[in-house]
């Protein structure tokens, strides 16, 4: 069986003892296992530190831009063999597959492209100068810089090569090394990927430990970062740590998220729009096993419109066929793991209490052994108390979503949708500008993205839950308060912003 | 005696029993009195989100601009009352007063100027639109939006006034009501900035909390945010509170910070660089009574022009009058209150273990009775061990700086300075642009602004402890990791950045 080594101090290295095991979730058997017992961690952040830092930082963003666009051209080449993987230890159908890898090859691709739109600078201006005297002489400008340590990456199961990319994509164009720590259960991909692309990096760099996290978050310093994908408990274990309280190390949470999908009342059955709409919620429900952070929990769709969504949604997840990816005719894997399995299965049954089951219940997968693989059948749910707080505030991270039928007010149609508490992204679809700008002027203050979906893109629309990498990902409240990616936004998280006050001239000289 | 009322859910209430004393800390003559005992604290917050949050959001930038700078207006009128209880009430002569009371003034204008600029849009734009697709039809924008919550605002006893202007300027303009928390033993000029802008404002918009703020930032929910200048302390026991642990609360804070002043081995004793290099740090030990959380605490000067500087320093600082602010010929204040002057006096003990006194000492403060008043003397110390921990992370809010022989290696230096674990402001004078570009390579990962003092803007410089509202103020690591003004960035606390996705079209209507 693969025993998962550690990429630390420039060496990969195998902890002691058994570990951690990795399973096929669609067969349950074990596959490959991670242990980080006994590895130095400290010295892994100190190497970090103390080489990666400062062969980042000699470099240009163009420069750094080039490592990026050969991490992403790696993945390229051994794309097969990572979806393959991706198959085996994700559960992930093919299609599935490819979307969590193109996603980090997209996402590398897109930040190399940004290295070299900002060129041979090191220093990158954040605005224009201004004047701060009578005179234009005395000048401010701001600027950003690498911050000074090291970026620990924390990875959730559901995308171990996509977070990794994105994650890594922002910190490395910034000029900070980064340590990855993959969720274990389908820590692979991101295992082979590291593999992949480490000896295309300064050493330093991009280092990975496999297994337990063990102390690595707490050995953190000034000048250090946290970026978590996870869940809201192990973001409030961080959010304790002395160093994270004490202001030293930044943190970055990206945590659960009920995101919704609203239909508005102008949406004529079977139009371009409507027809939108119906696609983009089953992918979301579909896609990954449901296992997306940005996925739809909830649709809210008018009353008059809520018998005629909930049959074309039934028809269409009835439709969707769970089995072993590598099989035949299968649409959605498992599960990622018993783990998952256990809690979806109780999030419903919690949902259950306030929604009835349009279709769903026991799946029948093919193409496993029989009673094997952490299966979850295509549900809708359709709520029978539309105010329920567990409708609106329990993420079940699987292929489950609830139909809502929305009050006619926008503006208490928002009022629902917010108690959700914060979201990374919510999904409305009209032809109407003025019920569209409505919702938007409720919706925002409470998402990190609003995916507008109309008759104009319907053709070309990319998924609410498709994390494009010239977009911020991340929300408020509930959804952790982060923020990552946005083109240039993204590098702000792994960078000082400084000030700089004197001679427009010298300022001029440093600031290219 | 004067009692301190709080100005909560619409209307003045004060608050039971005796309350908090304040003092005129040149007499030790108490003066005022505060209570927010008994209030009903939570019904204050929510007169803020449910009629203060509405009103603003209503309003377009402009409009909201508008209220600035009649806010600003009105304490122009009112400046010499203002000053006036500056001066009793903080300790401050008339120029450290006016600095205070102008800051405010000055703070309000620019965002009410900004406001204008931004015209009749409640949306922010943040950016240019950007291609998502392979038409330029489907578009995505990044907009910023109110967030739907209150802001409390925690301001340290140094800046009543400017601490509450530049916090309220953001917020106001951003869309946000504000609950004021002054400390309370200069709370009076807070207090009489409320009483004269108060009812220029939409209800809810500005409230005010004299006395303790009990519990009032653990009564923040989501959309909320806390606006902290103050301890590291009371910074720690914010950042436990479970509602800024859950993520719900956003936190800013700006807290300690051992500000350096350094000057260039290239400087010649006697150019307008070193006497503008003299005179900063003369300013900045002295204005306020070092009271400042951007005054100069450390001073750095290569071996060869320690005793010059030293030499120089001393004879100016030895020339500060202490004395009652009232009286004539005094050129500093007392400390602000008891607390102060014992943690001054114990600070500058601990210092001295490792470093030895060049001036200072027992003050002889004029215009006082015998034995009354808060006063440090002007103080100069050299540290006998330039590496010993306590000189780089021991900040002593007062009048008291430290000079310590740099090494001559810039990076070396740099590491040095960094020491001070992230500060708020580092200023350097050097007329050699490869020093100067050195330096701010070397310092500004560990700071939020940098000074570059030169020849070319001797005559005009605005000195590090001057914080502008057009550049951000804030810092790394020990300065609390935060971020205000910096002009429009100082809008994104108080807002919700979201991205936007759909047709292009659309989103040009809804953000204009």
């Amino acid at each position: 069986m693969q025993a998962l080594s550690s990429f630390i101090a420039g060496s990969w290295q195998t902890g002691k003892g058994e570990g951690t095991s990795l399973f096929n979730p669609a067969t349950e058997e074990p596959i490959a296992r991670a242990s980080s017992d006994g590895l130095d961690l400290a010295g892994a952040l100190d190497f970090a530190r103390d080489r990666g830092g400062p062969a980042l930082r000699a470099l240009s963003f163009a420069e750094r831009g080039k490592l990026l666009g050969e991490m992403a051209r790696r993945i390229h080449e051994h794309r097969d063999a990572l979806i393959e993987l991706s198959m085996k230890n994700g559960g992930n159908t093919r299609s599935d597959a490819k979307f969590d890898v193109d996603g980090a090859m997209g996402t590398l691709a897109h930040y190399a492209e940004l290295g070299a739109e900002l060129g041979a600078a090191r220093i990158l201006a954040d605005g224009e100068a201004v004047q701060l005297g009578r005179s234009p002489r005395l000048a401010g400008r701001h600027v950003l810089v690498p911050r000074p340590g090291v970026a620990l990456l924390v990875n959730a199961f559901n995308f171990p090569a996509w977070g990794l990319g994105e994650k890594a994509a922002c910190a490395l164009l910034a000029g900070v090394p980064v340590v990855v720590k993959p969720a274990t259960s389908t820590a692979w991909v991101a295992h082979k990927i590291v593999e992949i692309v480490a000896d295309a990096l300064p050493a330093g760099a991009l280092s990975l430990v496999c297994g337990s996290a063990h102390e690595l978050p707490g050995l953190l310093g000034p000048g250090d970062a946290i970026a978590f994908t996870g869940s809201s408990d192990t973001a409030l274990r961080l959010r304790a740590l002395p160093r994270v309280q004490t202001a030293a190390v930044r943190l970055n949470v990206e945590a659960d998220s009920l995101n919704s999908a609203i239909v508005g009342a102008d949406v004529e059955p079977g139009s371009d729009t409507y027809e939108l709409f119906v696609a983009d919620v089953v992918r979301e429900v579909r896609q990954k096993t449901g296992q997306k952070c940005t996925a739809v929990r909830r649709i809210f769709a008018p009353e008059a419109l809520v018998e005629r969504v909930r049959d074309d949604l039934a028809d269409r997840l009835r439709a969707v066929t769970p089995g072993d990816p590598f099989a035949e005719g299968v649409h959605m894997g498992p599960l990622a793991s018993a783990q998952q399995k256990r809690d979806v299965s109780a999030g419903m049954a919690r949902l259950g209490e306030h929604a009835r089951m349009v279709c769903g219940g026991e799946p029948a997968p093919i193409g496993v052994p029989a009673g094997k693989g952490y299966f979850v059948a295509a549900t809708l749910l359709e709520a029978t108390d539309p105010g329920a707080a567990v409708l609106h505030e329990l993420e079940v991270f699987g292929p489950v979503a609830t139909l809502i039928a929305a009050p006619d007010d926008p503006a208490e149609l928002c009022a629902l949708v917010a108690r959700g508490g914060g979201g990374l992204v919510c999904s409305a679809y009209s032809d109407d500008r003025k019920t569209a700008a409505a919702l938007v002027a409720g919706l925002a203050p409470h998402h990190g993205r609003i995916v507008l979906g109309s008759q104009k893109i319907a053709g070309q629309a990319v998924g609410p839950g498709t994390v494009l990498p010239q977009l911020i990902h991340g929300g408020p409240g509930r959804a952790g308060g982060g923020e990552e990616l946005g083109g240039p936004r993204g590098l702000a998280f792994y960078s000082q912003r400084t000030a700089l006050q004197g001679d427009r001239a010298l300022l001029d000289a440093i600031v290219k």
